[in-house]
C-alpha cells in the first residue's frame, strides 16, 4: 500500500467513475444520482481520501458559514471588523460564527480548530495566534489586523498600525505637547503602533516616554498612566496604545486631581463604540477596522473558492484616519 | 407516495439492510463497511430522511460544541454570562461557539437556525427570540435570561429581574430620593425592571417618571435622560434599565452642567465591565449573569444528554444583589 495520499483521481478508479463526477460529488452538486454519490463517497471512505476540504464536504454539505476567531470580547475593537465581514460575506449567502481565545481555554484547544471542528467553509483570524497555531494546508484562512505571530502562508488584512501610532503621535506634536507619555501592552498592534510613536517622539527631539505591560486592557492603562503621572508631573498628553487603555488613562488623570483635556490630553486608537460614547468622546485613530474585516472576508470567500496555489501570501494594509473628538487640546500656555 | 415522515424502518428497506444497520450508520459506528454504509446514506438521501438530530449523525459524529446566541456585541452583559457557560462545560468537554442576531441578520436567518445548521449539540438561546423563531422538536435548547418572548416549550434560566428593579430603584429611595427617573428601553430585561421601579415608587408616593423608547443601547440612555432634565428639572437620580443606558445617563446629567452623583445619582443594572471600569465606577445591580450562564449551561448539558419529556418546561430565577459604587449618594439638603 502506497503512503502517498490519496488524489481525487484515485477515488474515480476506486468508484469507476470520471475524475469530474467526483468533484460533482465533491461539491454537493445536486445533478448527481444518489447511487452514484454514495458509490464515490464509498470509494473516498475506502480510500481515506480526506483533505481538509473533502471532510467537509464529505460530511454533507458545506455548511456556508465563516467562522471568526476573536481574542477578547471586552475590546468592542472586533465590532466595527465584524461589520465589515457581514458586508463581505452578505452577497455570497455565507453566515458567520465566532470563537473567541478565552472561551475554550478550559479544552486546550485553539480556536482555530474549534471552528475547522464545526466544518466552517473558512476562517477569519482576527486575534493572536499562538505559537503552535497550524492551519492545515488548504484550509481557507485569512488573518485579520496586525499580529505578532502569522502562521505561516497565510493572507494577513490589517491597518497599517506603523502609520497609526505616527498619526496619534503628529497629533500631540501638532498641539504643541512635548512631555508625551505612550502607554502600550502586548500584542502585534501594539507593538507596531509603539515603534512608529518612539520614532516620531525621538525625532521630534522629545523623550520618549513608555509605561504599561501586559494586556492592552483598561486596567493597564490606568496603572502605566498613574505611574506616569507619578515619575513624570510634567506629562502634558498620553497616547494610549487602544481606546480601552484609553479609557483607563483618563481615569487616572481624573483621579490624580487633573482633568482631560486641559492638564493633560489623551488619545486612544481603534475608533471603537467606546470612543464616540458621549461620555468619553475620545480623541483616537481609526483603524478602519470595518474595511479590514470587509477585505479580509472578500479574500477568504476568494480562497473558499479557489484554494491558492504556492505563491508568497499578501499582505494588504488599509490606511487609518485621526478622529479628533474632546480629549485632546494644547497643553496650557 | 405518502406524505408520511419517513421512518428508519423505510430508510432500511430502500437500503435493503436491517433497520440496525441504519441505527449503526446513523451513530457512525465504525464497524459498518463503507459499501452498506454508503447504501445507507443513499437510501435515507433518497428519502428524504433527515429529522433533526439524525441529520447531524448522518453528518458525521456529534461536533461536540454548544452554539450561544447574544443580541448585540455592543452591550457586554454578554461577558459575565459567558464566563458561566464556559465554566459549566468545561467538565464535559464541550466547546461553545456565538452567533449574534446582527451577524446574519442580511440572510433572513435566524442566528438559531444559523447555529444548528452547524450542527451543535445545544444552543444557549441568551437573546431576545423573534416571533417566528422555531425550535425544531427535541433540539437541546434552553434560554439564558428574561425575555419578552420564549419560543414555546423551553426551559428558561435568568435573573430575577423584578428583584434587581425593586433593588435599584429601594436603593435610591432609601438615600432620600424621591424624584427619580426610570429611562427605559425595549426587551423583556428592561420590561421586568421597569415594571419593578413603576411599582415601587407608586408604593413610596413618588410619581413614576419614565422615559426612553427604543433599543436599550446608551443613546436611548442618554437622549432619555436628556428630556428628563428639561422636561423635570427636579430630577435627582435615574435609574438606567442597564449599564450602558447609565453611562448615556451619566453623559447627560454631565452635558447639562450637573454632576453625578453631587447633583443627579445614576444608578445602572448588569455589572458589565464597563461598570466596574475607573471611568465609571457605577453603582448597578449584579444580576450575577456568570450563575445565569452556568445553570443555563448545565441545564443544557443535562438535555444533551437526555432529550426532556413532555413536561412542563422549567423556570430558574437567580437572585441579584447590589453593587454600590460612586454615581449614588443622598440628595442636595
Amino acid at each position: 500500500m502506497s503512503h502517498r495520499s490519496p488524489t481525487i483521481v484515485d477515488v474515480a478508479a476506486r468508484a469507476g467513475v470520471s475524475k469530474s463526477l467526483v468533484s460533482m460529488v465533491l461539491r454537493d452538486d445536486p445533478g448527481v444520482s444518489p447511487a452514484r454519490r454514495a458509490a464515490v463517497l464509498a470509494a473516498a471512505d475506502e480510500l481515506d481520501y480526506r483533505p481538509n476540504r473533502a471532510a467537509a464536504i464529505l460530511a454533507g454539505t458545506r455548511t456556508r458559514t465563516v467562522g471568526v476567531v476573536v481574542d477578547d470580547f471586552r475590546n468592542p475593537w472586533f465590532v466595527p471588523m465584524l461589520e465589515g465581514v457581514r458586508t463581505a460575506l452578505a452577497p455570497h449567502g455565507l453566515r458567520l460564527t465566532l470563537a473567541d481565545t478565552r472561551a475554550n481555554a478550559h479544552l486546550g484547544t485553539s480556536p482555530l480548530d474549534d471552528l475547522l471542528a464545526l466544518r466552517v467553509d473558512g476562517v477569519v483570524l482576527a486575534a493572536e495566534g499562538s505559537a503552535d497555531t497550524a492551519v492545515p494546508p488548504g484550509t481557507p484562512v485569512v488573518v485579520a489586523g496586525e499580529r505578532a505571530t502569522v502562521p505561516s502562508g497565510l493572507d494577513v488584512v490589517a491597518s497599517d498600525e506603523a502609520a497609526g501610532g505616527r498619526l496619534a503621535t503628529e497629533h500631540l506634536l501638532s498641539l504643541g505637547h512635548r512631555h508625551i507619555v505612550h502607554v502600550t501592552g502586548s500584542g502585534g498592534p501594539a507593538a507596531a503602533r509603539r515603534a512608529a510613536a518612539v520614532e516620531r517622539m525621538v525625532a521630534a527631539g522629545s523623550a520618549p516616554l513608555v509605561y504599561g505591560s501586559g494586556a492592552t486592557a483598561e486596567s493597564t492603562g490606568y496603572e502605566g498612566t498613574r505611574r506616569a503621572l507619578v515619575e513624570h508631573p510634567e506629562t502634558t498628553a498620553v497616547f494610549a496604545a487602544n481606546d480601552v487603555m484609553a479609557m483607563g488613562a483618563i481615569a487616572a488623570v481624573r483621579d490624580a486631581g487633573l482633568h482631560v483635556p486641559e492638564d493633560v490630553s489623551v488619545i486612544g486608537n481603534d475608533e471603537t463604540p467606546l470612543a464616540s460614547s458621549p461620555l468619553v468622546r475620545l480623541t483616537t485613530v481609526d483603524p478602519h477596522n470595518d474595511e479590514v474585516g470587509r477585505l479580509a472576508a472578500e479574500r477568504l470567500v476568494d480562497l473558499i473558492g479557489a484554494p491558492r496555489g504556492q505563491g508568497a501570501p499578501e499582505r494588504t494594509l488599509v490606511a487609518p484616519t485621526l478622529v479628533v473628538r474632546s480629549t485632546t487640546a494644547p497643553p496650557r500656555a
